[in-house]
């Protein structure tokens, strides 16, 4: 008997005969002995509408506020899964009178603490005493993933796909045997299907490996959870919930045997919307950076590929990228400061860019993936902005009108249609 | 200085134009000295959009889960309110950088202690500390309406209209000096303008008059708030938030003064969603009426005109009214009543009911209302099922295609298009 941790993405709860789905998914799961604890996404398009709601308001809107209102996309769906279950359970006449089948929680009902950066929160600890509780009692416990609570008491959110960290974060903590991420697609593929027709499904890869993808845009989990993962060494199977055939399994990398040791680059990352700032005219000296690094990092900004160069004429320049939907605030943040003390410096920014990137754990043991990357770019005809590398990634700023392009060269160049 | 208590309701947050209008309303009271607190209804129509998800799935949802589901609506509309209180202040230049002017707060955070009685829950306690807080910080505390919290930290939900219960428990903890009832009409009418276009709108009405009302379906306030504000003597202002006239002030029939002493009725009500209940064949004995009433009274179904016969035969016939909302519940509590222990009993039904009322506080001094209602319903050609009377109102239940004819026929009969 397994205690298992089954996490469901926005389309797998996504109209209300996906929702009784997802009921007969976990109670066939109990049927078969285990125990089954479940995560739910907002249903598809929930969150959307109420950031849209939200937009209308205020351009910026991340705040307390902001969190009470998109966290409410979760309970919705907890409310509706739960009412699922416990209808299905009593149709197959598994259920007494006075007992149920499922019981929905927030994040606050179980006890999910986090710190208080609003809209970016990071969990600190889960209370698994209610948890243990309903599981000794056959009871599904259907939480509401993307949440928690401060400790003020205030709802706080984990950011986008936070719900992959609300399932690895509560499997860890309930040293659950396995953790079941389900979503629209039937596994990690060599690169977006979308992107490039000869993607191909993967069987297992290391969290190493899927870090690095996930950060580089493959949206399939959020890359925090497999950090998580990775810490608490807790295998993950991301799958889908609309077939039941095998998806891919994420594992130490020491548990990936033979298959994957031949292989250098194991896929190709893509990542449209990206934001270049350029801050120009800076006066050299100490301090510079971290000053305006440590104020984008104090509003819970992520940059990505830095690049600072001093030019002849003795001034300072520093390149960054932000993600499209920390555009907005990033530049408020730079405002701020070129009015409190940096007056002389000047703001550009290049959007419509493009990040793609090759990913591999063999590729720390094989030269020359850099430049046949940059070469199968070049043969292409794509110009590359910005390079930056790690050891087992390297990552390209293009234009985003070239992405699917590049996506298609180097998914052939490196022969990953192939696997 | 005083300390003000505004709810506002579905239509009034039903859009980002209106929580923008009623952020302005709110900062405009707060500008002319007063403390305000807030609490916001669900935008109108996100309840019934979450009642049709759930009904999907299940025709009868009462239930934790469902109550979990629809609070989620008034927790939408406190973050789009508080973020718009916070956006206009900004604009105004109220703020310094970190101060804020509202905070949004759901039913566990405040502490509004209930009962587990999902979907009807009643208000057992209210902790006023985090509020009192607040209101000597200046900030406004943006508060869920409808929803609370049970022993269990269980989500409860109040019941259609809860909203207003909130707000007068909430301006009865606080000793509030004023509870402003905002919503789509100016004020409360001597009857539905939307049944008679000769309505009027009463500048006072007593609590009295007001509970025959709201409990006769003039839907613009629920029953139990006036309950509450009655015994705590809290004035209530019902009033629209699309104008800034004074609406209807509902007070101690001892304020009222002259005015409504001549009045001998002051409204007729209707509502048109009944359906009569009855069972024969009951076999006489005592403790029949009270397993019945009791059986429905434990599923928290409220009944209504309630009428016992024996005919010649002997065997006992009670039929009683429920809301059409409660109708399915009630057959359910029925039909298992009948299989433990009513094994003879017929349960028959008659949907397409409706019951108009006349009410008023003269009545009590005045004798022949009653018989000048029948009359004028006899004029009209209308037939009446059933009757009822209290001390200030008579109820007739007629057939629902007659509502409209028959509110018209009384409310001219009774010269209320005088007033």
């Amino acid at each position: 008997m397994a205690l298992v941790v089954q996490k469901f993405g926005g389309t797998s709860v996504g109209s209300i005969e996906r929702i009784q789905h997802v009921a007969r998914l976990a109670l066939d799961s109990q049927a078969r002995g285990d125990d089954v604890v479940l995560v739910v996404s907002a249903m598809s398009g929930e969150t959307n509408r109420l950031v849209e709601l939200a937009m209308q308001i205020r351009p910026i809107p991340f705040s307390q506020e902001y969190d009470l209102l998109i966290s409410s996309g979760e309970q919705i769906a907890v409310g509706l899964v739960t009412l699922a279950i416990n209808t299905e359970a009593e149709r197959r006449g598994w259920l007494k009178k006075g007992e149920i089948a499922a019981k929905g929680l927030l994040g606050y009902q179980v006890g999910i603490f986090t710190d208080s950066i609003f809209s970016k929160a990071r969990i600190q600890g889960i209370d698994t005493t209610r948890l243990k509780s309903l599981i000794s009692s056959r009871v599904i416990p259907v939480i509401a993933g993307f949440q928690g609570v401060d400790p003020e008491s205030n709802i706080t959110t984990l950011g986008r796909g936070g719900s992959d960290t609300s399932a690895v974060a509560i499997a860890a903590a309930l040293k659950a045997d396995d953790c079941e991420i389900y979503t629209d697609v039937d596994g990690v593929y060599t690169t977006d299907p979308r992107l490039c027709s000869d993607a191909k499904k993967l069987d297992r890869i290391s969290y190493e490996e899927m870090m690095e993808l996930a950060s580089l845009g493959a949206k399939v989990l959020q890359i925090r959870s497999v950090e998580l993962a990775a810490k608490y060494r807790l295998p993950l199977h991301v799958r889908s919930s609309f077939s039941s055939v095998e998806g891919t399994r994420v594992v130490s990398q020491d548990l990936l045997g033979e298959q994957m040791e031949q292989v250098v680059v194991s896929g190709v990352a893509a990542d449209g919307a990206q934001v270049k700032m350029t801050l120009q005219n800076l006066t050299e000296g100490p301090g510079v950076a971290a000053k305006i690094f440590g104020a984008l990092s104090r509003a819970s900004i992520v940059v990505d590929v830095i690049i600072q160069d001093i030019p002849a004429s003795g001034m300072l320049t520093i390149s960054f990228t932000v993600g499209r939907v920390d555009h907005l605030k990033a530049r408020e943040v730079l405002e701020d400061l070129k009015e409190q003390s940096l007056p002389s410096m000047r703001i550009a920014e290049e959007g419509d860019l493009a990040k793609v990137s090759v990913v591999g754990v063999g590729m720390q043991h094989h030269p020359g993936v850099a430049s046949k990357m940059f070469q199968l770019l070049a043969d292409a005809g794509i110009s590359i902005k910005l390079i930056t590398t790690s050891e087992i990634k390297i990552s390209c700023l293009i234009a985003s009108g070239q992405m699917k392009q590049a996506v298609e060269c180097l998914h052939r160049g490196f022969e990953l249609h192939r696997m």
